[in-house]
């Protein structure tokens, strides 16, 4: 096993299940334990976080450890100090480090030079925490992880971390995005290399309908994320047509579920009648945060 | 029961007298316990704090239990997420919410979506939790709630809960403000109807010698409170002649106590030697917001 | 014994030996435990830190309390309120405070007005507990405090606890500074005195290669501190010749160790191949902050 959870790839296919098998079992037993007592972790946010760092709390603390919350400005990684430094630093006090970066280079500086488990809590690159909980979610609902998932809209890191676990899983993905927001190659090629031992089905499309054909499971997400502010209108231009609304879902499976990571912007990337209707799950992907987190802690740092 | 304590009408006269006697208990035994172990909260706080956050922090620790707090910019309640999904995220996580936000209609939307108790930690409406811990203040030092108590000064949230709570609790109550500086016609029309059941005296006057005379508890709060910074000017001008001083404590009960929710400014709504003379009970105030809060928490989270 | 820790001088030398000999014990035991138990502490911090708060309150928390961060900006000390009602509401609730402040008046006003200890987390004229752990760090690897200790750079916090605790403990002290950058009058007449007991060598030149010369332990620091950004670059200008760098080491005892309190800037101060070199115990330093905190708090707070 790797020392850091920095990608979804970080944890094989089979130590992904078990996860999220474990996952499952500390959601219904509501579970509260011992076992990082006398631990502490810090947790270093570049970035706000409403979701991210309240589960991670929380699930820290209902396994007995103890987070410390270092906001954006506290530290000011790589500015007041360098990540190499500040990642040896750490590691003399803290048992694990969990991390929301800009860039993903520094999730791997912090790596590196930290002898301490890093988790990644979010960066340009990967959303791998987010992926563990979507796909616990999906396997709650469907009880397979043979689905057909449909991302429509950004390219970015939610969706990077899905494609690759889709194809870990074996899950069928569809990404459609307009024309100019192609996903990153390296992250289309190892999905397919994965695919191809799992048979799962990798589309890439421009077509929001093509994606919606058939999907178990509809996911979207911001279309402006935290640091594209400048990008808005050019964004909201170019992103139309990939709303999920009522008339998109009509194209899907009949009992189709929608996803969304969260803060939603209504009226933009989803409606405010799709996330309130039945098929939205997307507080139910939030609950899960906390429990696929509290499972990739015991598999991190349980000794 | 109400599952929120938003306002100091969420509990009732028996409720409020029971919690208030417990308070007391609970800071003669200098209480520790493990009532909320396990259990988290999240402390949203959209103005900063000394007194409400640490007193929060404190009894929720000092009963086992663990404080998230999210400060000012951390989440951006209804500017980054709508109200009512952080409600929605926040129900799946932690055990109660603890909010001090600008809009009292902030609260009550966390209140109708959070399917788990939310807690009122100033709004611009109310401030209960400040009220129970001045009240039982008063009942340490009158050992009833059969006293006058005269608030000069701004019309407030703080004055709101007050007003409110002395007609509940059958003390007499004289609020002394300037023109322009009216209480809520709802809050005042709410007190008077509770009064007709308590004998409680609820008068409202510009004069604030008035007010002072025969007064037990002389109660003052700053003239210009966060946000309402642009209008300092004028509310120095208005506000002249409101000041609690010691010529104005002259015309009050010869054992008047003076009381404050801080922070003061002195030499504005009150001066310094009466801030720091035997008849302030400011301190005594600021520690009995921990003992009040502890006792809120056990009525509301044990289980 | 002092109330407070606000000085080196606040501990006698054998309080301050019998402090490091207990912080070795505990480091060598991975020490947990439940001394503090029930107890909280306020971290007031007027400036950003990323080793002091994250080590306090890990130490806090390795011995059972529980530490609650005031960040900058959150109670605005003697803006939003005078620092000695902050004291006095302080004290009504948790057990100690911990005050990284700019003035050190600012830590003898919550010292005077709060009943609880206090504890210097950085002031703008001492940074004792940074020198406890470089105590530590000297003992730990010479096995005596009859060193010799040299500070190359700017007369500041740092380098007047160093010289201060030099003078107590018997380490021979060389202080190396431009022309400009005196020493604090009263902290070098206080370590002379000292000194005479205890037959320590206190010496203040402007030549760094003179306190280079035979030195053991060669320390620096950044030479534009935090809130002195505006004296950049004539202190750029100043500062040239006092940078620790291979050179430099040439002159001193062959396996001379360097200390930095950190963040280094590298290039300015120190060279990036001494902090990276066999000669530098930074992190080290660092970790021994945790160590020596938890020592001082088992010294004022162990009932």
């Amino acid at each position: 096993m790797k020392k850091d959870y920095l990608s979804v790839l970080d944890l094989n296919k089979e130590e992904t299940m078990a996860l999220i098998s474990r996952a499952i079992d500390l959601k219904k037993a509501s579970y509260r334990g011992e076992e990082l007592k006398g631990k502490t972790f810090a947790l270093i946010f570049e970035k706000p976080s409403l979701r991210t760092r309240t589960t991670f709390e929380v699930a820290i603390h209902h396994l007995g450890g103890y987070p410390i919350y270092l906001a954006p400005g506290d530290i000011k990684l790589g500015v007041r100090e360098p990540v190499k430094d500040v990642a040896r630093n750490l590691d003399k006090w803290v048992e694990g480090i969990v991390a929301r970066v800009f860039a993903h280079s520094t999730l791997e500086k912090l790596g590196k030079f930290a002898k301490i488990p890093v988790i990644n809590a979010l960066s340009d690159f990967e959303h791998p925490c987010q992926a563990l909980a979507d796909f616990m979610t999906i396997f709650e609902i469907a009880g397979t992880y043979k689905v057909n998932l449909s991302f429509i809209g950004d390219s970015n890191n939610v969706s990077n971390s899905l494609m690759l676990l889709s194809a870990m899983l074996g899950t069928n993905f569809t990404l459609a995005h307009p024309i100019g927001y192609e996903p990153d190659t390296k992250i289309v090629e190892t999905a397919f290399e994965l695919a191809r031992k799992t048979g799962a089905l990798i589309k890439i499309t421009t077509d929001p309908l093509e994606a919606a054909k058939g999907a178990d499971f509809i996911y979207t997400d911001v279309w402006t994320s935290m640091g594209q502010e400048a990008e808005r209108e050019k964004r909201l231009k170019d992103f139309q047509g990939y709303q999920v609304n009522m008339e998109l879902l009509s194209y899907a499976s009949k009992d189709v579920k929608v996803m969304h990571c969260l803060p939603a912007h209504r009226g933009e990337e989803i409606t405010d009648d799709v996330i309130e209707s039945e098929h939205s799950v997307v507080f139910h992907q939030a609950e899960n945060r906390m429990h696929t987190e509290k499972a990739l802690f015991l598999k991190l740092f349980e000794s």
